[in-house]
């Protein structure tokens, strides 16, 4: 092998050669991207063109990443190979230690993404080697979206689904819980606030049900679980840790990041979220991937319909049970889909810090609880407790709300933030943000819409949930009355620029709609 | 306006921050970039996220850029805006210039992608926003990237496709040369070696026709004709002297890429490429588009079939004829599409330096002239011949090979390659790779078969078209006789790693079939 400094290309160029790594501190938003300069022998030798995937080798590793050209010797130097900090960290090596750079191979798959491009069924096969590529990095920006687009809408029959689920479950991790049923619950999203995981652990747990949930951080709204659950406690866990707090407790609530499961999912959601696209194959395939893949033999599954909701109408919402329920019969997953109200959101906070205080006031009886949170974790929980073989058909609601009326559920809620490592929380001393305006009605009358996706915009405007204490809090809901100038709610930020976006949002569109008490839209499913 | 180094947002935080320009030397392939550091106070105030748009002003201008985040000092400081190469010297200006960074508005057709996502059969009006927001790059490449796909193969209508090559014809400038005809010849691509419109300019031109010809460069291929012309003469010329040489000469042979004619297609070019997308649709609109913005009135559109060209068979061939011509005559663009043997490389040598040496020796009528080079661009040029009113149906050929045959055509060149900036060539001390290997014939027999593809990888794995003398001089064509080691072609490099690529490539297919006399395969297009 010819030393890094050669001038002249190794004897060996067409297998790859020898560079110094170096840390390139530029984010570049999961994609790994290697940096080369322009008069490095290397990248002259080897043929190398600006956006070609190169494969890079140090420490026993290999990792693919996408080329980038730089004229700086600041950036990179000509005997270096510069790489992003995701990809850096993947090598496990220090800054200077001597890497191997080739091209890569193109991903083998390509061309079966070609005959989706082109409008053709895949099969079995096809999905696993597409997926495998994808969970490997080997594909571009550019390849990751004509995928994204090629399966979206329509494109994708329900067996084509199902293969899909299957590979993306196959192509990372897959935990084993040695016991069964592993329960979980999961919401297909779109509803500010609707934080009922935090309550259905506890009670689903406190009853002795296995329930290892792992969340996700919001994408596109102002607050996932797991960053309202980390206003209380940690939630990145090292697996181990949290293996023995699953084991001790039945249940945790932590962030399901690095948990290695569906890898490929985490790779597609970077080019689903800027493009906004979660057709109904997608999100099937999304979300029991990482059911399986977490070890979940049990799911109850909430579909939200409203009309600001991801489902705006029930026959939509059966279509989409229907193929949530064909994929999950074929992956062996017992499902049960609960059709609910999406029509508003669910509690009064949205927010992290604000959805916090109105879990921790369901789960301690507070007078101030949020009475529609209440109701929709129970149900929930219900459905949970029904899979339990010794529970009643019809009994869950009730098991449900005695767990939750006598506190076991907060005693094991308490439980869970202790063994994950309490935050500081004070319910009567909020850490909201220090900044804040109302918003008031502009008429007399009843609260006749909330739009679910203003709100959530104008929370994320105001900060939330990167500032924690940032969002929107409720004060009145569907078919509230109400008198011109009365608030209908307070916005929270911590940065003046945040506070009038937020505010400029609201003047656009408050997200209220208030009438006449005839004008509440009915809930089309029962509650 | 707060001063840039000012810790708290400044007042006006919702339309811009003023920060210091700083040049980041990274090319980042026609994506313009802005760079800043993750401890910026505009970076926190404005609530950007990673891959976020911005919209950098500075010096009156405006562009659009994604933003990456950086966490090092030496590429940006956190009172510094960078840009990638392209984007600074968009906004002309020298380092350390005063820019204001805000968030940029949203495409505003992004609502019509997506109804194409969606499948649906889009407007004029959806066009021409589409195209607009991509010429000024306000799509990202993720958008750009879901657009192609969800425009690709049969998505597109003729009336969409008609809609797409006006909306981008429009998208920049138009020339107009004040006269009529105002002629053209293109080809869709895919034939190595296929040079004739340094033929057939210098044809047309002395007959004085006015055929002011923008050629590309190589996209995927080993060489395009700017790259081929670029070994005689410059081809990268000020807009006011070509325009001079174009009045005096009757005609040219440049480089279109600075024109600002069709800037759409530059950017789609962007993401097809990697994708090696090119459907019939996409096609059509990006050659018309570009006459049309040129000021082209009538074409010669040549359209190769062949088992490895790009159209591969004649149905196929007269589908895409028929599209073109739908689309022509609705632009009001007078077109005749001839459809040419395209089972094999065009000429015998491939990369920028031997086609010029082909191209030369076809004007000097030099006995080693390549016959199939020397015909297929007569029978063009006579087809150009005959839009001119004066010149009887059926007699362009032969006023051509007058032309040519009389030298008149090798003297327009001479005057051509003058008048652009004549470069340094030598026809017997061609300026070849340094090294070089041939491939033989493994049996004796007739050449029967030619692949495109992998004639044309070799040449671009030797190095074409970046390294000029570097490509492939083929010894036989489809029909010749070859004995077991005589030699098929040459191939030849610059370096030793180039050389190495383009042998094993060869190891594992020379792109050469021999056989029996019988199996060469018919031409079915009339020639």
């Amino acid at each position: 092998m010819a030393p890094p400094d050669s001038a002249t290309p190794p004897a060996d160029a067409g297998t790859g050669s020898r560079l110094a790594l170096r840390r390139v501190a530029i984010d570049t938003y999961r994609e790994n991207v290697a940096y080369l300069h322009r008069e490095c022998a290397v990248y002259r030798a080897e043929g190398f063109q600006a956006l070609s995937k190169v494969e890079v080798r140090a420490n026993g590793r290999r990792i693919l990443a996408t080329l980038n050209v730089v004229d700086d010797e600041a950036i990179v130097g000509n005997r270096e190979l510069g790489l992003s900090e995701d990809a850096f960290a993947q090598l496990g090596v220090a800054d200077g230690h001597l890497a191997s750079v080739s091209q890569a191979e193109p991903a083998a798959s390509i061309p079966a993404l070609h005959r989706k491009i082109a409008g053709e069924r895949l099969g079995r096969e096809d999905f696993r080697a597409i997926v495998r590529d994808i969970a490997e990095h080997r594909y571009s920006k550019i390849e990751l979206t004509a995928f994204v687009v090629a399966t979206n809408q329509g494109e994708l029959d329900r067996e084509e689904v199902h293969f899909l689920t299957e590979a993306m479950a196959e192509s990372g991790r897959r935990l084993d819980w040695r016991e069964r049923p592993v329960v979980d619950k999961h919401c297909i999203g779109g509803i500010p606030g609707n934080r009922t995981s935090m309550l259905v652990v506890p009670i689903v747990a406190a009853h002795g049900m296995l329930c290892p949930k792992t969340s996700s951080r919001a994408i596109t709204s102002p607050s996932g679980t797991a960053d309202t659950m980390e206003v209380l406690a940690q939630v990145e866990l090292p697996e181990a840790a949290l293996a023995d707090i699953v084991r001790e407790h039945r249940g945790c609530l932590a962030w399901g990041g690095t948990a290695g499961l569906s890898p490929a999912d985490d790779v597609l959601i970077s080019v689903e979220r800027p493009l906004s696209i979660d057709s109904p194959g997608q999100m099937v395939a999304s979300i029991l991937s990482k059911k399986i893949a977490a070890g979940s033999t049990h799911l109850v599954l909430d579909i939200p319909v409203g009309p600001t909701a991801k489902v705006r109408s029930m026959t939509e919402a059966l279509r989409l049970r229907k193929l949530f329920e064909f994929v999950a019969a074929r992956i062996h997953l017992t499902l049960d889909v609960v059709i609910t109200d999406g029509r508003q959101p669910v509690g009064n906070g949205i927010g992290p810090v604000l959805e916090a205080r109105d879990v921790m006031r369901v789960l301690e009886n507070h007078p101030l609880a949020p009475i529609d949170l209440r109701q929709k974790a129970l149900r929930l929980a219900g459905r949970v407790l029904e899979f339990d073989p010794d529970v009643r058909g019809g009994d869950g609601f009730s098991i449900a709300r005695d767990i939750l009326d006598s506190e076991r559920a907060l005693a094991k809620m308490n439980a869970l933030i202790q063994a994950q490592g309490a935050r500081a929380f004070d319910p009567d001393h909020l850490n909201l943000g220090r900044l804040s305006f109302e918003v008031e009605a502009a008429a007399d009358g009843v609260v006749t819409g909330i739009d679910n996706l203003q709100i959530a915009r104008i929370a994320r405007l105001a900060g939330a949930p990167k500032v924690a204490g940032a969002g929107v809090d409720l004060f009145r809901k569907l078919g509230d009355a109400v008198l011109r100038g009365e608030p209908l709610y307070r916005v929270y930020a911590d940065y003046p620029a945040d506070l009038e976006f937020a505010r400029q949002a609201c003047g656009q569109s408050s997200g209220y709609a208030v009438g006449g008490e005839d004008e509440v839209p009915h809930v089309f499913v029962e509650f």
